[in-house]
């Protein structure tokens, strides 16, 4: 197996940006297997690229490598680095990009990229993807140690990561993400539902979002008539809002940051 | 060569989804060329990517495995399935995505895929491109035969093909397919065409949609004036629409099954 | 290391013209690298695409194989054409795809690409991306030279590149390029600004866009107010007008071919 080099960037498909990345990666060596998680991040939207990177990274092999690239910082003092999280590297600036993977971290550590013999010879002010985040993937994947690419860091940027408030009556979330179908992602976990109803009896509780109330959280999408509003499980265990055969998102008019409500 | 995988789904680019199906494909062990054919299907839409897999697929070699993934229904009822279509072999939801394909099949075969130890340990109710027909194209791959992963069917759901009308004075179709130029595929075959008028004067021909007429039928769509619609045979054998330089579907206002109809 | 394909299209992204091509290719017998370089060039915008190939190619390692294909004269009596660029070798339409490229080449040779036998069997008038561009591109990278592929050419098709005027007081360009970020690429050369401004007192210049005036080129984005415009060098060494954390084109309505100028 080659080792694994995965993408996720705001660079969108117009420009040749992820496409240089690439070709710098080939040409510094490695035959990685160069996978795209995605790269239509809203435009420095950091911490939603840090959501989706913690979304996809389990399911990868340890030892991937991931480069995520949001970076409306690029060129100032912020520092670039490598973080390995529990067997997987990131490669990233230190903006908060591994927020909510280390949210759930078990052991990690950070090493600041400060040794200009892995980037390309011209940096840019402009172009870090390609510059240093890119060449400096493709020398780990060929086997250099992140150890060896910079200095050990204590402490790196993280972003607030939205909280939920579990209450006796109540859990209080909000939408963190809505996905193509326009299903609404909420950051209050199964888990926590789980423990604040051991009784598992779902069918009982009510979930509001703005103005609209839902009965129930359904097994599938299916549960519910077309053209409905349903709660569900996501598959990443976090509670969703969904219209079955429709968008959720246009027809709650909700967006990212709007809360959302369970009650008993 | 490696084995090939080849994707197919509505899953978009603003999500992790398709990259995370890639991680678990590496995850398994495969190391297959994994290839995207289209994620922008229209969400939900089964038809439209029938059609684009039908389109695709004659032009990969014996043996690719494809991953389609359209699926409203997924967590319901609705069977999981391994189809091998005149040697190439299709991974998806049973319900319509190989319709196209099985339309103008040789020999094929079908197996319900009905056996845990080839998913993901969890399986969830919302995503099963990640945790079934990923774990099980990467299985495939790497040389389980489709007879080993469940169930054999002798029937699998199929969706209603648009067909068309042959008469004597006309041949009746309508609009299957609208690309991003703009061109209006019709379900009309070429060979249909030709069966029709077999001098192959199709310079007498006038073809209608909606209120629009063109005469003749031309080989490139330089064939015309610039801002100009012409209909001309597809890539694929297909009478299709097109405006050279332009938009037809702009141009003539028509939709995904608008008639079109062609007059000796 | 596979030998390397690279892809420049116009063809979007919800066909499966893309992943057509790539079944070709693997139906050939190649096991190359493919990687995209971009296929979300404007439709039939020739010069945007041989802008981008301009720009990432570079960054490729010699012998890497581009397919560019953005074609509004298929079909017609446009050549097909390989052409060794330095040593990388570009397969396309002979329309002016690489005439980026060549404004900056050292040796060039091209081949007319007239031997079917090196095509699919069957070609179609519209879509020779599929069968002529891809399997061509295949036979390269399994080790034929491009010299065995057809018929040398003395001349091939190239478009008017966007030209500058730099005089005493100023240097006037244009806008050739708008990012996925907004930001405004200009033809004007970092190497030009130095020449033209030797002290390299960057502070002093003036720089118009439409009616808005900016003072002076910075370092990075960061050095600005969030929300104002300001000038700077690309990643590729060209003058960029940028807005921090926003969308330069928007705030100024400008858009490709706007005229850009700078003075002391």
């Amino acid at each position: 197996m080659s080792p694994i080099i995965a993408l996720i960037t705001d660079f969108g498909f117009k420009d040749p940006f992820v496409g240089t990345m690439k070709g710098v990666m080939r040409s510094v060596g490695t035959n990685a297997d160069i996978i795209d998680i995605c790269h239509d991040v809203a435009p420095g939207n950091i911490l939603s690229a840090s959501l989706m990177l913690s979304m996809s990274a389990p399911y990868y092999p340890a030892g991937s490598i991931f480069v995520a690239v949001v970076d409306p910082g690029v060129g100032t003092d912020r520092r670039a680095i490598a973080v390995d999280i529990d067997g997987k590297i990131i490669v990233c600036p230190d903006n908060g990009l591994v927020s909510w993977l280390l949210a759930d971290a078990g052991k990690w550590r950070a090493i600041e990229l400060d040794k200009p013999e892995y980037f390309l010879k011209e940096v840019s002010n402009t172009f870090h993807g390609r510059d240093i985040f890119a060449p400096v993937a493709a020398h780990i994947a060929m086997g250099v140690s992140i150890d060896d690419l910079g200095t050990p860091l204590r402490d790196i940027k993280t972003l607030r990561i939205p909280q939920t408030v579990v209450g006796e009556k109540s859990i209080q979330g909000e939408i963190i993400h809505i996905d193509r179908f326009g299903n609404l992602l909420t950051n209050i976990k199964r888990s926590q539902v789980e423990q604040w109803m051991p009784s598992g009896e779902y069918n009982k509780v009510r979930i509001h979002i703005g103005s609209i109330e839902m009965f129930g959280i359904v097994r599938t999408y299916g549960d519910v008539h077309t053209g409905h509003l349903a709660a569900i499980f996501s598959s990443d265990n976090l509670l969703e809002i969904a219209e079955n055969g429709g968008n959720a998102a246009l027809a709650s008019g909700s967006s990212i940051g709007s809360p959302v409500l369970i009650y008993r």
